[in-house]
C-alpha cells in the first residue's frame, strides 16, 4: 500500500526497482574522476554530427539504447518514458527519443530533471500502471551555452560562481520486479524563488530549493540525516554546497559529513577550470547512473538520498529583470 | 486496481473526478463562439504587466486560483501540480505559480500538456498517492509569436495552414473522491515524426500523432468510435482535422461526425481570420476547461475523448533542417 508521508512524501508499498543504468559522457567529464565509471566517453563532442543539438540527441537515445541491451530489454518492454533536457522545447529529447516509439512523458525541471523523471516512473510503477519505466536525461556544455549565455566563439569570460554544463546523459530503467536497488521514498519539491537574478550563480540560486526540499523530506519521514551514507546533491556546485550545508545546520540537521555533489563530483574543480563545478541534466544524469549506481549494487552504500535540483530560469525572463525560481526533488535509494 | 490495456492504456479501478476547472482567455477568444463560457475575458492582452511573457504568468496563475475558489480548495489541500506551457523553459508556469507553493512536476508536451498533465494527474490519484492534483496550461498569442516566429511588430504575412495561438489558460483539479466527470480510461502517445518541416502548417504534423493515439486507444479498449458522445482533439486546426478523419477512415474508422477539434470551436474561423483555427496548450486548456467541462456536467455528453496534440518542434531545429515531432495523448472522460 502507497502510503503519504506528510505534506511532499510518498511512501512506496512495493518499491520499484532501477533494474540498470548508462552513462555516456563528453571528451573532458572522460578527464575527470569519475572516468572509469561511465559506459562510453566521446573523443569529438559533435559526435560526427552537423550541430552540437543534434550531438546531444545522439547522446540521449545512444545512452537509452544502451540501458536497455544492458538490462536485456527492447523498447517494446517500457511502458513509459519519461525523458527532458535543458534545450528549448526539450529538442534533445524529442529528436533523440522519436525513433523509440515508447509511450512518452515529456518533462522539464531543467538540472531536477533526473529525479523528477524517477519520481515520476517510481510513482507509475508503485501505483500499479507499469512494469518498466525508462527515465532519460542529458546536457550539452555546447548546446547549453549558445542558448543560455554566449556562443561558443565569443569566448565570454566566466565569473568564479559560474558552473559548467556537463556534456553527458544517463539512462535508468525503473521496474516492478527484478534485482537492484529500490526506491523507498520520494519527496517532491515546490518551486523556491529567493531573489536571486544572477544566471552566473545558480548554485546560490538552488541551494533554497535543496534545502526546503531535504528539510521537508526528514520532517515528512521522520528519518535523520545520519540514517543515510550519502546525501547527493544534483549540482548545487561548491557556492550552492556551502550554502546548503551552512543553512541546514540553521535547520538543525548536520549534513557536512554525509553530503556531496554529482557538480563537485564530476570533475577535478581546480585543474579542469570549471569554476564552481559541473551543472546540467547530464550532471546528475551521469554521475548517478555512471558511478552511483553502481557504488550501490556493490554495498559501497546501503541508503542514499538522491536529489537534483533545477534552476527553472528562462534567459528572457532574466534580461526582462526576473529572479531565478528553482526546485529540488529527492529520491531515497535502498541497496 | 488499476488495469493495463494493450499497450498504451490504463483503466482505473477507482476513476479520478474532475472535481472543477476553470478558464481565463483574452480578448480575441473572448469574441468567438464560445465567449459565454469562460471564466473571465481579459479586454487588454497584457493584463497590465510589463512583458508578454509576464502577462502569460498572470493568466496562469489566476487561472489556478480560480479553480481552487470555484472547487472550495486551497493551495494547501492541493498534493501535486502537474503544469507547463509553451515558453523556452516553461517560464509561463514557472513564474506563474511559484507562489503556490505546491509540489510541482513540471511537464511539457506542447499542446499536448492539458491531457498530459491530467493523464499524469489521474495516475498518481489512481495509483493512491495524491487526493487532489491541479493540470494547468497556458499560452499567449504575442509571447509565442514573438518567440516561434516574428515578432509581431514584424507584421508577418500568415500562411493559409498557419494556426492562431490561443491567449488563454485553462485548470482543471482533479480528485481521489467528489462530484464530477470522471476519468477512465487514459491511453499516452508515442513521439511519432512522418517528416513535415513546415512551422505553419502543424496540423499536417501533429495529425499522425493524433491517427497513432486514437487508433491504438479503440485496439487497446476494443471501444467503437460511436460509444463516444464527441471525439475532441486538441488544436489539429482545419487542415489536421481533415487528415485526420480521412485517415482514420482509411483506417477502417469513422470518426468524422463525431469529431471536433479545439482549435475549430474557439474561433469563428473566417471572421476572425485566424487561417486553419487556434492552436497553443491554452486552446486545448481553455476548451476543455471553460466549455466542455460544462457541457459533461449538463448532461450533453455522456462520454468523450479529450486527445490533445502537440508539435514538439524547435525553431533551432527547424532552421536547422529537422522535421516536426509531435504528440497525441487521449483522456476518456465520462460523466
Amino acid at each position: 500500500m502507497n502510503q503519504r508521508l506528510g505534506k511532499q512524501t510518498v511512501c512506496f508499498g512495493e518499491p520499484p526497482v532501477i533494474l540498470e543504468t548508462a552513462a555516456i559522457v563528453g571528451e573532458k567529464e572522460g578527464q575527470g574522476p569519475l572516468a572509469e565509471c561511465f559506459d562510453d566517453i566521446l573523443t569529438d563532442d559533435q559526435w560526427g554530427e552537423k550541430t552540437w543539438e543534434k550531438a546531444e540527441s545522439k547522446l540521449q537515445r545512444e545512452t537509452a539504447l544502451l540501458a536497455l541491451k544492458k538490462a536485456k530489454l527492447t523498447t517494446d518492454d517500457i511502458n513509459y518514458v519519461f525523458a527532458g533536457d535543458l534545450l528549448n522545447q526539450c529538442a534533445g529529447t524529442h529528436y533523440g527519443l522519436r525513433d523509440l516509439k515508447i509511450p512518452f512523458f515529456g518533462v522539464y525541471g531543467a538540472c531536477s530533471t533526473m529525479t523528477e523523471s524517477m519520481s515520476l516512473g517510481s510513482m507509475i510503477i508503485g501505483g500499479g500502471m507499469a512494469d518498466y519505466a525508462m527515465c532519460v536525461t542529458s546536457s550539452h556544455f555546447c548546446s547549453a551555452e549558445k542558448q543560455y549565455r554566449f556562443p561558443l566563439e565569443y569566448g565570454g569570460q566566466r565569473t568564479p560562481s559560474a558552473q559548467w554544463t556537463v556534456t553527458g546523459a544517463g539512462c535508468a530503467i525503473l521496474a516492478k520486479n527484478g534485482d537492484g536497488p529500490k526506491i523507498t521514498h520520494i519527496t517532491t519539491g515546490k518551486i523556491i524563488d529567493m531573489g536571486i537574478n544572477d544566471a552566473n550563480n545558480m548554485g546560490a540560486a538552488m541551494a533554497p530549493a535543496a534545502i526546503d526540499t531535504l528539510s521537508q523530506h526528514f520532517t515528512d519521514t521522520g528519518f535523520r540525516p545520519e540514517e543515510y551514507d550519502l546525501i547527493l546533491t544534483g549540482d548545487l556546485g561548491t557556492v550552492g554546497s556551502d550554502i546548503l550545508c551552512e543553512l541546514m545546520h540553521d535547520e538543525g540537521y548536520d549534513i557536512t559529513e554525509l553530503h556531496n555533489d554529482c557538480g563537485k563530483m564530476i570533475f577535478n574543480i581546480e585543474e579542469q577550470d570549471v569554476h564552481a563545478g559541473g551543472s546540467g541534466c547530464g550532471c546528475c544524469g551521469s554521475v548517478f547512473c555512471g558511478h552511483i549506481f553502481n557504488e550501490l549494487k556493490k554495498g559501497t552504500y546501503d541508503k542514499i538520498l538522491l536529489m537534483a535540483t533545477g534552476a527553472l530560469m528562462n534567459p528572457s525572463a532574466i534580461q526582462q529583470g526576473e529572479t531565478i525560481p528553482s526546485i529540488a526533488h529527492a529520491v531515497t535509494i535502498v541497496r
